[in-house]
């Protein structure tokens, strides 16, 4: 059976920190070639200038603000070698992985770095930092794997000392109940490693973010990730089934398995609260029997409406498969850019005409099921005017599901700007919103002379609606690129909202999406998340700055 | 089709209140005839007293405690007809529908009896009157079916003036996006009538729990109600999108279709609320279309273990029916002695045995796809030695399915004390906590001398595990009834949290379990409903005392 996952465990944070121009190991990094830098060159519109970046010993931290008795109580609690305040440990916990964070690493800029790295073995460690740092009035930022791209995880600095809370030694399967199929895991375990220990007991959670070799159960908590096959196996929101949280206030547990009527869920309240209300240190969640058989299949179809009205039919019938991605035109047309000749014309042959959407679809389960599922899907596509391309470009896909965020680095080499942004709305808003974003984005970035490519396509399929997530790229402008950046980011958040969508579907609020929220979920729902903030955590040491304005 | 469901609307509690010994028209009640009546002597060991009742009119209720300013203010906002102070608008108001309510008020206890019942029409409405309310510090108690068994809808008198808020005139079908499967609907909309408005458009919300007829969709909301069919149709949790709020902190809207991350979650924060966060006015939902047919069958398993690992399997490979309802011995045992001797004999023979469980499964869909389910179910159920009793006996409990409340009134004249309770637990704990919890009740009410029949059956599957629904009968102990049942509530709930089981799987909260509410969720959990609280309802007026503890 083809997992689809190829799950090396990269080095951990505490031991080697991540570098900020590289996911992994740079052997399997994956790069720009000469062919896709020309492509690039084209679409952008210019050559693409080298831009260089400092060295990751340059870039610049501020001085450790902590004094030193308070170091000492950390280290009483984790132990000395826990407390990490060298320098690659504090950049490595200076940022999470957005576009923003990496221009700023680039340019030697640090001004985010904690004062210290405190790395807590369990919960009772973790629970005893939030006692000392709420008594000294220290900031906490819990850091999963550091994979936000919404600036989560960057300590915004104000009036007080700041440290990271790294969970990296909160991992592993720590109980597995086969009868009920659950499974609790310290919620600093690694998506991939927990996917490769279930999948040793023939399970799997099945939640499959690109960012699951790095990111923590946590974080995927703490932040309402979405896999990659969300279609099928929901959202972490409907994974997760209890939690351990530490916070200023104290200990505690929520959720019930399978399900209780106990007033409000409280797990709710802690899911997505990005760290403002206290860390999460173990995480229940509901695992499944590993699927005997995964397939992938790519189709062609005329357009994105008719595509998009397939998939609709097939979420509303239940027939959808576990994963669902329909390229729009651009995103199409940059897709096949990149392919060689050969492809592009088996491609067109196949496809019986030159425009179109690609369509990729994944479905898991048992050879029967799958069989009976990818009829009925056939029969939806080809009535929406279809045509197969067969399963070897959607295993190509499957194959690289994982690698467009290491393109970055090579990317912002070259000069370019390259970022991602995401939304849901019903179906019968879907298509306002998409045109109205992607008219947003190269409105704002022509007017900068900077015309953009603006890729989209429609995923994570609900009965009710979709998302769209959405890649621009454009020429940087050197020096400029978070004002650039800056202009585009809220260009398009402003036609997401005026369209009818949500401000994040899957990245997070985090600081990014901060200014927005109020109009998300308007001011008496920021009272009440303030409500909830000011009873776990009283003075606002946790993740301060954060989901809420600082204060 | 057969849609399983007797919809008669019944009288709005706006035009004649409910009378508390009748659900509906007297003529559709379901009665206890001779047969019946014998049978329960024999189970309860004893004669069945008649035990008499005052009439509605000599229930006494308080005087009206709120002062003619502020009902004029009210009568300001609603007009003067929807300004209710008489005595039968009162009693109706005074209590939900819970065996101890009806306790009460047969013996002439209205002393929980609102001081006035507002009707208001629309959310503009509602908001002004929590204002008025919240500026003279009298209490709001959201009234919706008036269904709730757990005194979530008895004022709690204290130092307050009550108003019971009905939010009957708030109904209706607003907006239906067939596109996107979704509806919105008055919060005051019954179940059955929302199902049955639905129902003319071929859709369907499948969204039927015992109370139906009366209970209203912001009711369901309110406490987090689950339907008979939730194994299919999921909770109303997973049913409704977005709720509009009135708070005394001001309006508010929650929910984002289909999906968002922007924070945690704030309509499962107002999910379960019961009132005590402000007044759901508006209820957006998604619906499906109404099945092809559905269909019901009966079977017969041997035992309760093999049962319960039958529907765990179905219910983890995705096959599980949309109602599973396995009964188990003693339920089983009373279900048939009400039954003739020839449908007893019918019974054994297809069973070929005496000893055993009743199941019953019930299915909507397509003809195809539910013969297709059927087998799959058949082979699970053959597997686990069962053998199925045909349609015939699901289809007849499908018709009385929604009659058990109504025979309440006439086993209270009969002197019998009736109650139900629920639990869930995951699959690895349900026999447990199904032992603990027979035992418990058994052992309390031995020890008083009224010996119990306590009937449970398993329903509500999910993966992880399933809710126990316990019905218990005894004879009541006449003048000491109270103090009776709370003894018998206190064992079964303290078995109940130390097997590991929830406090409450669908009945909410309320009045009655907010004496375990902290070891539910722990004190920190308590902590963070509070801050919830007090950010929406700072000085505290809407439904004092339920959930949370009056202050």
């Amino acid at each position: 059976m083809d997992r689809g996952l190829p799950l090396r465990p990269p080095p951990r944070p505490d031991d080697a920190p991540m570098v900020w121009n590289g996911w992994g190991e740079p052997s399997r990094r994956p790069g720009i070639g000469r062919r896709e830098e020309r492509v690039l060159a084209e679409l952008l519109g210019g050559p693409l200038p080298h831009t260089p970046s400092v060295s990751l010993d340059e870039v610049a931290v501020p001085d450790v603000a902590l004094p030193g008795p308070v170091l000492r109580r950390l280290a009483g609690i984790v132990g000395e070698r826990h407390v990490r305040t060298g320098h690659l440990a504090r950049v490595a916990h200076a940022t999470g992985r957005s576009y923003t964070d990496l221009v700023r690493l680039r340019r030697g800029d640090g001004s985010s770095a904690p004062d210290a790295v405190v790395v807590p073995a369990d919960h009772r460690e973790v629970q005893r930092i939030l006692e000392v740092c709420a008594e000294q009035d220290v900031a906490v930022v819990p850091f999963g794997g550091g994979t936000s791209v919404v600036g989560g995880v960057n300590p915004q600095r104000g009036r007080r000392p700041v440290v990271s809370l790294d969970v990296a030694r909160l991992d592993g399967l720590w109980t597995l109940d086969r009868q009920s199929r659950t499974a609790t895991f310290g919620a600093g375990t690694r998506g991939g490693d927990a996917e490769l220990t279930l999948g040793a007991q023939g399970l799997t959670l099945g939640h499959l973010p690109q960012s699951v070799e790095h990111a923590t159960l946590g974080g995927f908590v703490a932040s309402r990730s979405v896999g990659q096959a969300s279609t099928g196996y929901g959202r972490i929101d409907d994974l997760v089934l209890a939690l351990r949280v530490a916070t200023p206030a104290g200990s505690l547990r929520v959720g019930h398995i399978p399900a209780s009527a106990a007033g409000p869920d409280l797990l709710r309240a802690l899911l997505g609260s990005e760290g403002t209300l206290g860390v999460i240190t173990e995480v229940a969640v509901a695992v499944r029997r590993a699927p005997d058989r995964r397939a992938f299949e790519a189709w062609w179809l005329p357009d994105v409406a008719s595509g998009q009205q397939a998939l609709r039919n097939l979420a509303q019938e239940g027939d959808a498969p576990e994963v669902a991605r329909l390229s729009d035109e651009p995103e199409t047309r940059v897709a096949l850019a990149q392919q060689s000749r050969s492809a592009r014309a088996y491609v067109r042959t196949r496809a019986r005409r030159r425009e179109g959407c690609l369509l990729i679809l994944g479905w898991d389960g048992d050879r029967r099921a799958l069989a009976q599922r990818r009829r009925v899907a056939r029969r939806a596509l080809r009535g929406a005017g279809g045509r197969s391309l067969g399963s070897a470009p959607g295993h190509a896909w499957a194959a690289h599901r994982f690698d467009t965020p290491y393109l970055r680095d090579d990317l912002l080499d070259r000069g370019v700007l390259v970022e991602t942004l995401e939304t849901a709305a019903p179906w019968s808003a879907l298509s306002h919103v998409h045109a109205s974003l992607r008219a947003a984005l190269v409105g704002a970035l022509e007017e900068r002379g900077t015309p953009p490519q603006v890729l989209t396509h429609v995923s994570h399929l609900y009965a009710t609606g979709a998302s769209l997530y959405v890649t621009f790229l454009a020429l940087a402008e050197p020096g400029a690129e978070l004002d650039q950046w800056a202009a585009a980011k809220a260009a398009a958040t402003r036609a997401i909202l005026d369209a009818g969508g949500t401000i994040t579907h899957h990245h997070g609020v985090g600081a990014d999406h901060r200014r927005w929220l109020d109009e998300e979920v308007g001011p008496v729902g920021v009272a009440a998340l303030r409500g909830l903030k000011d009873a776990l955590d009283p003075t606002g040491i946790c993740n301060p700055g954060i989901l809420l304005p600082q204060r």
